[in-house]
């Protein structure tokens, strides 16, 4: 089959390119650009060291796209997906967006969140938010979830399912590389910025947390509302999110364990590490999201921490996996299975 | 007057040194070795680039000690001052101790969490735990305090001391440049495993808790516990702690300002900075802690974000405040009044 | 077929595997320690985020292996090689051996560069030094180059085969990322010490220098030495090299990239890209040699600079590509066809 | 004395606002911006964490300077000291300029190299090129040495004066730090970018070359041209530069050593180390730039390897040695005397 791609110079743009060309399914990838009228444009003139010289970027034609791929890929900044998605979704045409565009069910939360109005809202009947462990029945269009939310979500999605979470204790310390602000400059992406440097940024602002918060909820209708930091690291790939909860009982380290293996040990990219708490490096360049757990006896809080990398899990790597299972596809094709060392 | 160094060859020793020589009222600086029995070595033998050609390491002797300085400071990994420091406490003889050895009360806990007995338990009264901006009356030994724990007790000192703290829901999330781990080898410090990284380490474990717990405990007697982890990031200086705290009551975060000012508004090293986060780079190369603060309407949870050179106001910055304040000397006199730009 | 793999463990040995379990024409791997009297290790228990549970580390036994395997890869320190490989080059054993140990033909050479003896001097025409680009007829043991003399060589082979080169005029100023120096604990690959630093080792006294005379010997006899230096930079991977050389005639821009071209044009793996200079993170991850060169009217200087990733086009990657053409399948099996993008 | 900085909110400008408030003459410091109908703001309004409230930044006003300060620094950008120079420059009023305006002597330089017009040409003889060590009589405008071009001509100084130099035969390669970009945002300034890469940049046509040659001519007339590279490094302050050279006559290592030792001795800030090569970490955050070389008996090819902080000695530092030379102050005053450890 072939596929399209809008936006692959962006970064997850170029991780999700680099995982089609080695997809068995894939036969042809098309490229398109974030604007109807713009002229085509070669790949190598852009990424000279990346890419074949035959490459061409068209302008986005929703009826050429139609025409010439079997499924098309979002890698866009928020705001794009939802100019150009409305016949796509329409049609029922195979779409995985790895913009926020639909990932929210409220309008208004968009605009609250977004700062930008989100110009077309879908039947959310023909939306799904993919998170793919946790995701069995596809519609066409799939809202691939934002970087932090899949660490989040992942580190707490066991205890949310089983209603073992004090709600109003939920507490998360989340740390970025630089590659999750984009391509775009920014002065805290500037190099003598953040360099030698940590910043707290965005805090109790950070617009992965509605769809957090919406997603929890349909776990666990409790829960109202989550405390949540985001620091911005010297470090261009990863996250890793510490996650502060109490519990409404008391449990062990042990039973806890087994909670988490219950869920996770069928799951091909949730490694469950026990009380070994992963690190970055554990799953830099893969599409694996490790997580680990202690019990504080003395505190009664329960520290998990989740680590992913994220343009891979965090994008690139969750929307091919998702568009694995939208199509019946192996879950892994084209996903690299080791992180990259050292 | 004259003063002496023990360990000046290791990262904290360093930065010391280079304080004390721009010290107005230092005349001469005496270089002591952590051995008794060792041979004098040339100190730019060790760091060609740092420091004259004259200079001369001496083994330790603490009656050559007595002669040729005033003052003493160890600069050594902890285990180090217990085994010279007896005679000194005993004759009440200036020392500012950098590292861990009596900065706890209790013989029980520091074998419990620095894994190796103290061999000498001096007499309380005649020790101070030297959190500068809290302390007035200086015994004539003053144990310095821990980098994390100076973060943490700056951040929490104005609630704990106005009884505000709902004292079971402090969550301490610190971060950490690799310096704080020292000159000596280890896995974790390896540029190819730290470098594109973020590592938690002694979750739950870290030696600094204990010393934390004891000094908010003088604060507030209801405070028992906190839940504190650490995060290696791949940097060379520099922590920032975010501090999670339900309140007693509920407070505006105009009013939170207002506290805050009350305690830092006269001190010079501390920078309170309402609403507005401090990030590492504000205070690397200084002895400044700077302090911020977000109450989060919706959940109700107080971020304080705190952020110290962990070798200047965490380590050697605050040791020379400390050298200041017991000799009446001027609290700046020495210290750099500026963070390295850029 | 079945290969195996002496050194899974280091830097070399973790890419080699990532690559080789990706290979559509290998199918079991078999892992082996470089010692022969050690208990066998499980591979998660060293690496816990990387590979399989089921993995074993087995103690060297060159018996077993030519009954387990079809192909031998050593991803060992220099020294290692030399210890086990008599009867396999003997027999004629396939092996593709990534260190120094049977780069050399001089035993002398070894001692002087390596500060080793090299035990077991073969037989020369029993192994082949395995430049891929420049080699045709293999010998069953191959020497994978290393990986500043395969930047330096394939940046130069050109001007050398084509004798253009002013042979006494040859300035190699190369940088290397840490990864480089192993996984071996140094204080050079103290993160304190290479962060925020760059410096410069082994200069003059590199032991890729002889590999390096002996290739471009080969090429152009009048060549009898290069200045040569290596300066470690505070990344973890990549090598980039800038060669300065004169030429035996006036030769404009244009001329010279033709002459480049007419090497590398068909090379899959070597990028030549003009007047336009590579940088390291064209290459990060991939295969590829980049290399792109600049005439100076002025100086009559020709500059140019090669990139590559030390530990694939530089080690583990041009093993497979060896392995590859030593058995007669596609070059490209098992490698990555572009960069790690960002 | 009171003295006046414009552009105190670069890089440059903040390093020497931060050395002059230390300096034992200066009682106050005026902060000028580069313009001239601007507002007035307040300093910690742009740098929350640098500098005290009451500072304030004052538009420009050359009448006003005059009455206001003894001496100007500018710490601008290319282009804006020419515009508001002439009437300090008529009237020998006192100016260190750390941009590249008045450096060199000839206006058709300028333009080549610097892309835009030097408005106002000043007469040659009211300038003095300041390179502090070979500086003796100065005139009232200070051109400060551009940062690589200090790096090389201290490295090149002995033997040019001595003429020793095969003058065709002179090879730089340079490295820098990020901060020699400048804090405007640029593509190779993104964190994303520059992070574990190297990346060589404006090979010939870097506009410090002009400078180098008009100063090495002057020590020797014979030196026509260097080739001269220089590449990015993703570190935030530092330059290392090897420079490979031939000589007139076989010389041995001792013998240089003498050479160097001869020039340097008597230099408080050029440490001249020997056979030892420095590395960018012994000189950050000070003053000193460290020399070492290694001569080749196989190629007889000369390595000589400089080190400096490209913001201090190449820029801020060296501004205030020339500052203290002008006035005849200490000419260590207000810089510090040890690098930056760790």
């Amino acid at each position: 089959m072939n596929v399209g791609i809008v936006g692959v110079t962006g970064y997850s743009g170029m991780v999700l390119y680099s995982f089609l060309i080695n997809h068995s399914e894939v036969d042809e990838i098309y490229l398109y650009g974030n604007q109807t009228n713009a002229e085509p444009r070669q790949l190598s003139k852009i990424l000279p060291a990346f890419g074949e010289n035959h490459l061409v970027i068209y302008p986005f034609d929703s009826e050429k796209v139609k025409e010439q791929v079997d499924c098309l890929f979002f890698a866009t900044p928020s705001g794009t997906a939802s100019q150009f998605a409305a016949s796509l979704i329409e049609s029922a045409f195979p779409v995985i967006d790895l913009s926020g565009d639909y990932r929210l069910h409220s309008a208004a939360e968009y605009d609250k969140w977004y700062g930008q109005p989100n110009r077309m809202l879908p039947d959310q009947a023909k939306v799904t938010y993919g998170l793919s462990e946790f995701t069995q029945d596809y519609a066409n269009y799939v809202a691939n979830p934002g970087c932090y939310a899949t660490a989040v979500l992942l580190a707490l999605a066991p205890l949310a399912m089983e209603g073992l979470l004090e709600t109003d204790s939920i507490i998360v310390d989340a740390k970025s590389g630089v590659s999750g602000a984009g391509k775009k400059l920014a002065s805290s992406s500037h190099f003598p910025f953040i360099n030698e440097n940590a910043w707290v940024y965005k805090l109790n602002h950070h617009q992965h947390i509605p769809e957090m918060i919406q997603q929890l909820q349909k776990w666990d209708g409790e829960i109202q509302s989550i405390q949540f930091s985001t620091t911005l690291l010297p470090i261009t790939r990863g996250i890793i999110a510490n996650h502060y909860v109490k519990l409404k009982k008391k449990m062990t380290q042990e039973t806890l364990e087994k909670v988490y293996r219950n869920y996770y040990d069928e799951c091909l990219f949730v490694r469950f590490r026990g009380q070994e708490l992963p690190m970055i490096k554990d799953v830099t360049g893969s599409n694996f999201c490790d997580i680990g757990l202690v019990m504080n006896e003395t505190t009664q809080v329960l520290t998990i921490v989740s680590v992913l990398d994220n343009l891979v899990k965090g994008a690139a790597g969750q929307a091919v996996q998702n568009f694995n299972k939208l199509f019946g596809f192996e879950e892994s094709a084209g996903l690299p299975l080791l992180p990259q060392c050292p």
